[in-house]
């Protein structure tokens, strides 16, 4: 089961969520920008500059957590967003380098 | 430019129009049920039992086209699709497989 911040487990990510999240193109700049990033990276949601409003950015956030591409955690005041590296390339082989060449 | 029929040639291929076609689970029914399929495989729409009306048929197989996932080509008075096998290969690679792989 998801824990409360609707993380799933690796078992529990499907490739209809995970490719529904990475249909649109900037949650797919956000995963892109991650996997090109230093492998411990946590950035914040803003740091991506998105330009959408801040409901905008929650929801997209929220589609990538609930995806299982991302993990999103609590630094003091702060939320932290990293890339669940390993457990995406253990499920789903070969799709974060399609990711991260694309121009 | 893509042909009459809307086939885009392999370097017009985008992985937004790729990604949007597969985030669907009936279009990703077709995908993956050609992968599987013997690589020369030609198939009528209707061959793969969707269950849905002929213009949603016909709407799922012009998203697919217009991809490069499938090629559809008139014989004689029936329409076949083929998977475009080894330019979606070669475009993005190790993407069918994922696809294939899905339970």
């Amino acid at each position: 089961m998801p824990d409360t911040e609707g993380h799933p487990d690796v078992a529990e990510m499907t490739l209809q969520a995970v490719l529904g999240a990475l249909a649109d193109p900037l949650r797919r700049k956000v995963i892109r920008d991650l996997v090109n990033d230093q492998p411990w990276a946590e950035r914040t949601c803003v740091s991506f500059e998105l330009g959408v409003s801040k409901s905008t950015l929650t929801h997209h956030f929220r589609v990538l957590r609930e995806s299982g591409l991302v993990y999103q955690v609590n630094r003091g005041n702060s939320r932290k967003v990293t890339l669940r590296r390993h457990d995406i390339e253990s499920r789903f082989p070969g799709l974060l380098a399609l990711i991260a060449e694309e121009a």
